[in-house]
């Protein structure tokens, strides 16, 4: 599968490789490739730099890795019409320090946020809920755990699916609706306030029923 | 223990009997203890029911069993000067249906709101993150799964956790201040949609780490 990934923070240089690994044709989008690959953290890799522009024309499926801050601005650059977009992003809003507040909650999300400015995306909200590490390695925890994915395409959420039991997710619990993005984005208040607790973020939830 | 439960829907009728079970002196209290005597499921039990005016007189912890949606108003009425208040309410505004929002939300909370209206009561947020079912009895789902138990008295937060423990809690995660009851009742989006997909209010939580 040909895979974007958009944003060279911390969660897109640990889910562009780990794609890769998995055999997938691996391209990753940013504002400025040139500056981008200057960057110590992406000097060492080849893999593909794109400016947003042109960073989708050829994929099969997106991921938005960008911050939650700046992904509606990110996205408005990259050509997402009938491409699955895997939203992995949270509304996160640190201007008040630790712990966040969302910047948006309850009664919209932002994965509903990015469907509206892309109607014609097939926009799939999953891996939000743990650390990137987590996201790529679920085997890194003691146990299994459980993964969400939320969208409102069945085809979309089904590639979604395949590629997160790639990853190692074996209990994927799937919501038919965007708008369970709305749960799995206001879990973050809990799982931050849980990393200070516990002086990590190698943890997950495990449901139990 | 003297304990208090406010409250008499189906969090109190869960509550209230499983706190005697453990041996405390228990006092339900209801806006008219009369009325509430007549209704079918506090026909058949002798356990006391008392106005919200005088049900806290004696107590040494209070529990706030009412709905989410009219704790303010209910707990107005009791003395909660220097007593433990387990909070297990939830803010859920059903008014446009199923799922629910939240009436507070991300920069202050349901518990908060009742700490500042009965600033010398020791509000402890717990339990109100399971069903009423399984805050009893842990047991009854496959696995032992995790509690939260948040509070700025430290003392509290112990009489809370023993009364957890001796319910058969044994993973309680404690926050030390009452503010991360924001994310604990920020888990209710997640849990109600949880819950429709499931199928069941059986399930809670284990955290992996």
């Amino acid at each position: 599968m040909r895979i974007a990934v958009i944003g060279t923070g911390s969660v897109g240089q640990t889910l562009a490789p780990a794609f890769r690994r998995l055999g997938h044709d691996v391209v990753v989008g940013t504002r400025d490739p040139g500056a981008t690959a200057e960057r110590e953290e992406w000097a060492s890799t080849d893999l593909p730099l794109r400016s947003y522009a042109e960073v989708a024309t050829d994929a099969d499926l997106v991921v938005n890795a960008t911050g939650g801050d700046v992904s509606l601005e990110a996205l408005a650059e990259v050509d997402l019409d009938g491409k699955v977009l895997l939203d992995v992003s949270n509304p996160l809003d640190f201007s008040a320090g630790f712990p966040p507040t969302l910047t948006v909650k309850d009664t919209d999300s932002l994965a509903e946020q990015i469907q509206r400015a892309h109607p014609e995306a097939r926009v799939v909200k999953a891996l939000n809920t743990v650390t990137a590490a987590v996201m790529v390695d679920p085997g890194r925890l003691a146990e299994q755990t459980t993964i969400f994915v939320a969208g409102d395409d069945p085809l979309a959420r089904e590639s979604v699916r395949q590629l997160l039991s790639d990853l190692g997710w074996v209990d994927i619990v799937e919501f038919p609706t965007l708008d369970a993005a709305r749960g799995l984005e206001m879990w973050l208040p809990l799982w931050v306030r849980l990393m200070g607790n516990l002086g990590t973020a190698d943890f997950n939830l495990r449901l139990v029923r």
